[in-house]
Formats: C-alpha cells, sequence, structure tokens
C-alpha cells in the first residue's frame, strides 16, 4: 500500500506539448507565433491565463515584473553571491539561494493583504468600516499589516504610487485596488499617522484584480528578483564583491569561545 | 586568522540604489524611468549591460526567454509540482527546486559550445579545417558535441532555427553565429548525417554575439525555465497532478526487498 | 540610507573558530577531541546546546534522526533523482530539491503540535479539559490536528511509538510527551475513533521537552531526510529510475490542447 | 512523442518499503531493528551499502561527517543565516541555500582528487613516477591539484591528518589512501616546499577505499555541512547576526552610480 494512490481520472495539462517538429504551448506554436512576436511577459501571461494580454494587461505585468528586481545588496541578492562564489559551474543554484529569501518577511509578503481586500469588498458599503474594524484588530492584536509600511520608503514606497497609477491608467485596477486604498485611509486613521502602501501590497491589489490566483502571488516577486539576482551574479564576473563580503561577516561576528 | 580577508579595496557595486524616496537601477529611477516606459526584458538588458536595449537587441532577448520556457512534464516541472504539493506556502522553494534541474545535461547546456565557437573564430580562414577538426576530436574521444542534437526535435529543434533567423533580422548576429554554422556543416560531414543544431547552442552563440559573458548564460535558461515554473505551479490550483505523478512513481517502481 | 543598519553592538558567536592548526567548535578541538571520539549525532548535539549529550540524549537523537530518513519514492525523494538527472554534476542541487519538500504539509510539521502542546502544560491539573477544548475546537473549524492521522500507518505510526518507547527508556521524556499523550486521548474521545500520533507530533514533543527551539525543530526532519535523499541519489548510479518516472510522468498527464 | 520514454523493464529500489505497520529500510524494520539499535551514521552506511558497518566503518563515517560541520561565518553559514532571515517558516529553504554552497570551490570538492589516485594504483610499483608526471603535468599547465593546500590550514589541514590516522586504525585504509599519501610525496618533491593534503582530498581517498561511488562523494559534505548550518539557524535565535551581516556588505559594498 502506498502513501499516494493511482486511482481516478488521470490529470490533464493545457500547458504544452511537443513533438519532433514543433512545441505548442496554450495552443500557440512556439517558434512561428510566439517568437519574435511576443514578449517574455506577455508569454508569461498566455501561459498562466491560456490567452494573450491586452496592451493594458502587458503594461501592468512588465511594472510588477520590473518592481521587484532590485534593492541593492539585499540578503538574497549577498546570498547569489556568495553562493556562485562557491559553485562557480552551477548558475541554477546560486539563483535558487537567492530566490529562497523570498519569503515570508521581505519581498515574498504579497498574499498577506489580499485576505482583507476581499473582506472589506465583501462588506459592501460598509467597507470603510470593515477597514477600521480590521486595522483595530491588528493593532489590538500587535500584529502587522501586511502590505503598508517599509523600512526604507517615506513617506510613500515610490514602486507602490507608480504601480497603482499605472494599473489606473491601464484600466486594470478594480476592487482590490479599490479596497487598497480604504484600507489605506483606515491605517493612517487608526495609527494617527501615514504609513506608506508598500510595493508589495500594490502588487497583491493590482495582480488579484488580474485574476492571478492569490495562492501564487509570490511567485511574481521570485521570477522578478530572480532576474535581478542575474545581473549580481555577472557583476560579480567583472567586480568581484562576494569574498569580502564574507570576510567582512567573519571579522565582524565575534567568536567567543576557546581559541587554543 | 581568517578564512577570507578584508583586504585591498573595497569592492564597488553599480547595480542599484535606493533612498527615502527613489529606487535608481543602473541610474534611471525605477519608478519614473523604468516602471511604466522599459519591459521586463528590456530592465533586463539594461541591468546586465548598463544601457538601454535596441529593438533588435529586446527582440532577441525576449526570443530567447520565451524559448526555453516550457517544454511539458519535465524533469523541472515535476520537481516543481512536487515541492509546491509538500511545501504549498513557499512557492520560491518549488520554483528553486525545479530550476535546480537546469544542469549540465538538459536545458543549461548553452556554455559548452562557446569554447568550439571561439577557436574556430580564433582560425580565421582555416575555420572549416579547425571544426573539422574539433568534430574529429569529439568523435574519437567518444564525446557530445554540446549545443547538437536533440532527444525530441528532428530533423531541426524548431526553436534553434527560429531564434538564429530573429538573430539576423534583429541585426546582431555576428561571428559566433557564423561559427556555429560552420560547425554545424562540419558535424554533418564528419557524422554523415544531419544533426540539428539545438536551442541551447542557438541561444550560446547569438549570447555570446551580444556580449554576454558565457560564464552566465545558463542564467536565461534558468530565468526562462522559472517563468515556465510559475505557470505549472499555477495549473496545479485547478488541475493538481503532482500527487497522481508521485503515485505513478511509487506504484512504477517496485521495491524488490523484506515486506514483513 | 540603508535597508539594514550597522549599529548597536556587533554581534557574537559561539559555534566554531579556527586557526592555522586547529578548529574549535563548541569549545572542543575538532580534529583531537570530536573526530574519532564522537559520533555525529552526538555532535550535532553539541552544536545545538553546547554540551555533550548524555547515552539517553544521544540515543534519542539517533532515533529521531533515523524516523525520518526515508519513506520510498516519496515526492522529495523523485525530485532529487530528476535534479540529480538533470545536473549529476551537482549533487548540492539534487539534495536541496529534495529536502525543499521538507515543508508544512509531509515530514516538515513538527512545529505544529508544540503550542498546544505548550496550552496543555499550561492548564495544569485541567490538562485533559484544555486538551478537549482545543481538539473540539478545530474539529468545529474543521481543521487538521497537526502530529495526528497519517495516510498510511494505521491504527499506529510505528516510527511514534517507538520514539514515545524509547524517549521514556531514556528518561528524556518530560511535560510534552505527557501532554502529548493527554491530547491523544481527547481526540480519540471527541473523534469516536483513533487517530493515532504520527512520528512528526511525536518528534515535537520528545525534542521540545529536550530543549530544542520550537523555531528549529523542522530541520531535524530536514538532516534526517537529507541523509535519506543521498541514498536515493547512490541507487540512481546503479539502479536508475528518474528518466523512468519522468517518462511515466509525461505519458500519465495528458495534454488537452492544440497539437498541430 | 515524449522526450523520455516508458520502456523496458521497470526499474526496481532496495531502499525502503512502508505498509500500515511497517517501514522496512534495507530489509530491516525501521522501528524494532533500527530506531533504538543503531546511529543515525551507522544507519547512513546500512542505506548506501545494503549492510551494517562494522565498527571500523562507523567510526570513519562519524569521523568524516562531523569534519565537515564547521567551519566558521562560511560562505554557506552566511547564506543560510540570511535566508533563515527572509523566510522563518520555511527552514528547509535557509539549510538548502547554505548547501547549495557545497560546491566545485569549497567543501564540495573531494571528486577530484579520486581519478589521479586511480591512475596510480593503475601504474602499480612505478605509481611514484606516475605521481610526479601527473603532478608535473598539472604545474605546467597551471592548473590546481584538488585534494591539496588550504587557505587557512598549514603545515597541516588538522582534520585531514586526524582523517588518515582513524582510516588507519579503523582498518579501511587502502589503495587510495596510500596513493594519496605517494601523490603527496610528489606534490612536495615537484613544488619544493610542503603543501598539506587538505580534508576533503583525505575524505575522497578514505571513502573511495571504503567503496563510496564517487560520483555521490560530495554528498557527505554536504550532510556534514547541513548539520552545522542548522546550529548557525539555531544560534541565529539567541544570537542573531543575519541583520547585522547584510548591514555590513550594504555600507561595505558603495554604489558608484547616480543617487538622485
Amino acid at each position: 500500500m502506498a502513501l499516494m494512490k493511482v486511482e481516478g481520472k488521470a490529470p490533464t495539462t493545457e500547458l504544452c506539448y511537443g513533438n519532433e517538429t514543433s512545441v505548442f504551448m496554450r495552443d500557440h506554436d512556439l517558434a512561428n507565433e510566439i517568437m519574435g512576436h511576443m514578449s517574455f511577459t506577455q508569454t508569461i501571461y498566455l501561459m498562466l491565463f491560456g490567452r494573450k494580454p491586452g496592451d493594458g494587461e502587458s503594461k501592468v505585468f512588465d511594472a510588477v515584473l520590473v518592481s521587484l528586481m532590485e534593492h541593492g545588496l539585499t540578503p538574497q541578492a549577498i546570498s547569489a553571491r556568495l553562493i556562485a562564489l562557491c559553485s562557480p559551474d552551477s548558475i541554477q543554484g546560486a539563483i535558487a539561494a537567492g530566490i529562497l529569501g523570498v519569503g515570508s518577511r521581505f519581498a515574498g509578503t504579497m498574499e498577506g493583504t489580499v485576505p482583507y481586500l476581499k473582506e472589506i469588498i465583501a462588506a459592501g458599503d460598509n467597507g470603510p468600516g470593515k477597514a477600521r474594524e480590521l486595522v483595530k484588530g491588528l493593532r489590538a492584536a500587535k500584529k502587522a499589516l501586511p502590505g503598508f509600511g517599509h523600512a526604507q520608503h517615506k513617506p510613500e514606497d515610490p514602486r507602490a504610487q507608480r504601480l497603482l497609477e499605472i494599473a489606473r491608467e491601464s484600466g486594470v485596477a478594480g476592487p482590490h485596488t479599490a479596497a487598497l486604498l480604504v484600507l489605506s485611509q483606515a491605517v493612517d486613521e487608526t495609527f494617527g499617522k501615514h504609513l506608506p502602501i508598500n510595493v508589495t501590497g500594490a502588487i497583491g491589489a493590482v495582480l488579484t484584480d488580474m485574476g492571478v490566483n492569490p495562492a501564487i502571488l509570490r511567485g511574481f516577486a521570485v521570477l522578478s528578483r530572480a532576474a535581478g539576482l542575474l545581473a549580481h551574479i555577472n557583476e560579480e564576473q567583472s567586480r568581484p564583491a562576494a569574498a569580502y563580503i564574507s570576510a567582512l561577516a567573519e571579522d565582524g561576528v565575534a567568536y567567543t569561545g576557546r581559541k587554543g
């Protein structure tokens, strides 16, 4: 008897098929209908939704995918550089080591905001009241509000503001984006000061309005950051920093025990 | 005394800087000059080369990045789906588990071809002679020729042919692409049959012509496949296949030892 | 201004120090006091707690570390085999791809049980009442109870029963292990049938009694499974199964779209 | 048509089988014959070789597995700590991020020495001559000799000397270990100074003498270091250093471009 069982209907896939002469992705011939005709971003959209994006949808996807690529010597960038130093022949490992840090604390936090937005939407006309209730509850429980605040950016996270603007202009902003603004107002009122909407909060609202499954939202941050990490690994070739950073850490964190 | 030493000039980075109100990437303001103005692909180019791509360069980068996204239920896609099943709250781990398979045997093989191309270029007018010599040497040593042949596609790898066409039309094809064709002719002559240039061989030649450092070539396959893996993880939400595949494996690989 | 700041007291480490002639781990000379004198398991204990384990503590650590090594062609084992097939020159990637599946759904679930045990302990004499209350609450919320039930093993998970026995005999079983048994009785009463304590539930209780920080409990499953994965990768050398499993998946999951 | 084909005889496995009441590993009942009776190390040996180790074999395996656990704030330890900071709820990702650095440059280099040892063994009585020839060839080609030299340890790598001693005392040292000493003499003669045998060189020789497949040698470093990384992640709970290291890197690597 097995942990899992082969039973019921066999699963199917709509993503991709290849034969001797062609590769089909979501019913499009890769060589003849995608390569040279569609951008990387448009093809990502196609693979997720099964249809090509409109211009506005492409523009927003691009804005999301560039917004989290870089933030300097982040923990993810340091990890990718260090692992590239140790395993120079497996760049896939270096990129993997970096994206593993697109987690629940930095960068990978977009899915946290969405349930609040859904509660505000469900409250209908009482959205603002619901938002205040939610924020007060979090405040009383001393819990952080996902999607708000940034260690570095103030009074606004410039990426969040710009993404919301592009989403409006592109016609993809919908109820989740509206609810995010309602929530933002409740945050400012409740805390008596302005906390910025951060970029992951904005991405969560905008992509949910576009129909992205909340369960995969963090994946956009992963793709975005993976591209940024490739640039860091590339820069290591001409401006190596990883060994220096490693030495800084070794020097900076003193050993307190027996030395001989 | 330390494994590494903090000495000499401190390293620098040209990639990214953030302050309270802005993020600068390669001297461009992320919110105002990149988001809404540049595609994901163009921004990847900017981060690697420090300048914006021309239209032809963008088009070729896009073609490369879509060409390796998908090939159905590949080992990488299966791994990503299985790990998403086990660790549904850390999608970064599922994508990492898949890209770790963009290695030396499948998909991540573009850097292998480049040294041969460089030897052919260095031979000048005797390029075809050099190419025959290299292929004969590999054949005698019973070594595989990186960049040629594909388990599924024949007589051509449709993605390779299309990429070479786009590179020519976009004006980015240069000596490495030319050398790949010389090498291809030597392959056919030496083996007495046609072996297709595969997509990783074509990517290696074209990206090297564009100035990409051979040490990071495989990174393009990693990014490309990472995007494809996100679509597989997304499909698991509505058409779960991972548990079924796991059961197929458990049933299909019999245990031969003691059972009680 | 930076995402993070170098301020306050520099951190320190008690783990390890190396000079030209020696490596010290937790104040013990690696070459002269650890190698040849202490087992791998004892050294793991030393590094976590800063002191050598007693015989009972060693025995329980060993029992924990062997208990999750293997369960056949699990999703983790399949991933590790597939990635080893794709990236044969980076075994670190294959092991990483497997352990990334030691997550919240299988194998990596020991930390979930501990908060319930702590509530039961805090209830003092009213432990059984508290346990019933907790189980009823979870049942009403249709939430799973971490640490109970197994897809394959019944009426008991043999590893859990054996681990609890070893913990008792070794004198390390304490209040968390006792609370687990109280919780188990509440589970059976509330559901009107016997649900087995599973191995991760037992590990959570026993290791917490030994003073392991709940935040790192899952790490024991990671180490244990990593060792098992090495055996799978080793078996691939003489009995390759990965390509076959990959083919089973490709054949078993039909593509439903355009094929030409 | 598929990338891979389900054809020929189905593969089999000798590793593990589970049913309702038992788990069998290499024909041994996990709960009754392994847990409480065999150490983690002995069980690793059992899973790799299909038989229980003798006392000497256990001792050597233990010595190998403790020898690479720790070397302070290594690149791998920094990565694991940083990723644990970013993704505190997926410790599997933090350990994976660290072990991905057990690669071709540090720690994961044991397989490089073995082919040289095999050539020396094959030369029979002319082993010393063969060794000199190999070393001279490497020196002329300005290639590094895997298994010799260490950035920190001199005149000897204490772990290597101790491991060789334990291997001799335990009766497992054989032709590969002997060939390593022959190679060492050739190195000293050819370079006119003493280069130490490093720990990965010693591990490569000793484990090959024990019958470990060279293709999986690096896996021992991965397991060993994984255990060390768990101790680092554990120490982060009480002595956090990751955010400080991240800030050191951000401060230490200056951005040279536009800032406003």
